[in-house]
């Protein structure tokens, strides 16, 4: 059985707004994606997530977003390519500042909502994120849904890649997350997503709805910290795979 | 006679909005102090800034400042010291990050307009921003007023300071700038202005409003860069500076 | 036995964060301070509340702060004189427009955090408030703190003024709120809060910590909303004070 | 020869930041659109245009854009149909306090920037547009393109319309404008601007690049304020339609 890592959104509160329990999330997952204050996350938030990921053991990674706070970083605002670069590598940096100073490391990276909606597909937006991580600190590895551009862009770029799957959504025949509002895009039943999730480590693929195969490397399981079971689903997850003999640890260790 | 380096604060326009002639400038100056995007500044322009100034040799640092757009970083927001802290490291790797993106590197740091103000006084205030230097990066050198209390907190905390002293302002008998308002407060006359730069430095001390000199370290000339006739004054003092047997060249260096 | 109002602070979510329950407090309230998108709020939460505070008779009053999302408007930034009428009065207007296309009403002003802080004892800035309402619509109401500056300032403009008492909050024998962090600021137990306020509405006086009597109309008591008890004592509030015989009804009916 | 509106896009600073000569503009156009805060403008300056426009007899309306300050309200950022109603409305009751509160009134509305050119041809959102202004003040006047989508869905929600045509655009066949970047979009030459505005005028039509007439009641000439000969402009080309006789006054009076 291979090592999977386990990844989630965490810091997306902002000044007093909290946005789902942090804390218990890091007591669960291996790998804490960091919002970087564009569409959520504060320098406070920021550095008390470091802290205890720190003190968790927990992998840290800049999650960037669109800077639409309003929006949660949900809305697709066309910005050029070169601004995504610039926004992209500003992000970046504040967030290995601020782990730094809490004790903590940067270690990798993953585009946060409409941000990596696009670039999942849109090779030009995928590359040009892919240039800011390289331009900024080629030893990071970039997280990211497996068989997206994203990952490809990631690659040529010769950035080290890590393929992540969603316990709980659906993937078309192309192996495309089922967009949400069609069905069979959510799964709700917190015990098929996790045994949907030791499948597809099992098959070493992506398994489509229609029972296809994709084989792809699977070193990652994102699971949501802001649905209301999210913290419950989470810790069934992690207890089922450890439970199948899955080591849970995360990818950069 | 010592070498001297002329700093000025700039990339401070944000979005579609310019402040002052910062083309102009970075053919003067030596060092630019680059806002980060708090109260000035974004990504577009910090890069843009960073890649001229490569061009051109000038060096750079991060110029941090209040979370106050509206207010360009002028009013006093009462931020707690660890706050303090941190939206200065957030600010510092931002700058750090867009720098090296744009093949430059941030090689100092300077607090800008209230935030500096209150730590040029403010034992507290001075010691939360050097804490943050040196959390994120203590190889930085720190830019600030001679003889001020962020010197003292900053040389405290192990960072390298490099002492500026102000062409245009008039200093009273403690050393510090006199307060905006009061007679001698600004000398408007740029041949003056010029005059006492080049006293200071030969003199090396502090001159105050009653000729009283405050020995002190000068590596730093600072040219304000948005008033009316701010790159007339700048080109000026340089070339008298250079007539009068002074090297010009970033501290840097 | 007098009538009195129930008012609390609503709408303070943004984006995706919320903030309290306001379905909740909708069905218990007779007066809802709506933020206005400062220092928390957006058009969205805004138009739904007041859509919401009409279906259920509720009255609506705009409930501008202090610029400063992140701080929740409680940092209190220097702002001139000008600047505070005039933020104050573009709030109003905004919250004003938002509740006609919600077919509701505005028809009273609040201040909020930490400009109402300041406004409760500097009669400067109470009397910028108070100007900007009278300017924009003197036919509004202003609720105001019992005793405070701010009511004296609404009056001497010629507002109309509704004074309010906080059911969980300690007097000093000055008749201000003790500030939190003293001891007898805060009041935790919900029938001690209760048994107060019907105590004050009684004899018609603010009841200072020694138990003197400070003599004040009382049109309105302010629950807070986002306490996690929040819902459970404003119920049990206005069930209490209905039992003992207390018309719960909007100063503004 | 008809009475003809000259109107400007006003109040685009924010803070310190100032964008064109406002000041001069106020001496030659008849119509003064003022941002509202969310692309551009800012309490401070809104104030200052309504009071200098109240003191010159300048008509003064809101000019509504996306929150959008980095992009100068130019990005197509895709909000719902609802959202823009509300963030139209939002801004819309703003301007109206503090021209109110100036002493002046705001008299009509205009949508600015990626807001406005969506509308020009998207029934959809120049539906909410006026929608929102309907709900709010339905006495409003709307100035928008002559023959645009905006004007038709303004009209038919009851509002009463206002022409304008482009003194430096070139027109397609179909009537709108040339995009900027293709041929003729721009015309630079301030005599020919000039000429054609007269034409249409005189010829009550819009005159494409082609010299075909599209017959349309023309009621105001939108001239730019923030090009670098914009002053200069402003004033030949009002001099140019009095000396043609044309009555130079505003749509409101």
């Amino acid at each position: 059985m291979p090592s999977i890592d386990i990844n989630s959104d965490l810091a997306e509160g902002f000044g007093q707004y909290l946005c789902g329990d942090d804390d218990a999330m890091l007591a669960i997952v291996t790998s804490a994606n960091v919002a970087c204050g564009f569409h959520a996350g504060d320098p406070e938030i920021m550095a008390r997530t470091f802290k205890i990921a720190k003190e968790r053991g927990v992998t840290v990674g800049a999650h960037p977003g669109f800077p639409d706070l309003w929006g949660f970083g949900r809305r697709r605002i066309p910005f050029s390519i070169g601004e995504i670069e610039r926004l992209f590598a500003y992000q970046l940096g504040a967030a290995q500042a601020l782990a730094t100073y809490s004790g903590h490391r940067i270690t990798y990276v993953k585009s946060h909502g409409a941000l990596g909606n696009i670039a999942e597909t849109d090779p030009e937006v995928a590359g040009a994120i892919a240039r800011a991580v390289r331009a900024v600190d080629r030893s990071l590895a970039f997280l990211t849904i497996a068989l997206s551009q994203q990952e490809k862009s990631a690659a040529e770029a010769g950035l080290r890649t890590v393929a992540e799957i969603y316990a709980d959504r659906g993937y078309d025949e192309a192996g495309h997350l089922i967009p949400r509002g069609q069905p069979g895009a959510l799964i709700a039943d917190p015990d098929e997503a996790t045994g949907r999730v030791l499948a597809m480590i099992q098959a070493g693929a992506i398994v489509t709805a229609n029972g296809k195969h994709l084989p792809t490397a699977i070193s990652s399981v994102c699971v949501h910290s802001d649905s209301p079971h999210a913290v419950e689903t989470a810790r069934r997850l992690r207890a089922r795979l450890a439970a199948a003999g899955v080591t849970i640890a995360s990818f950069a260790q």
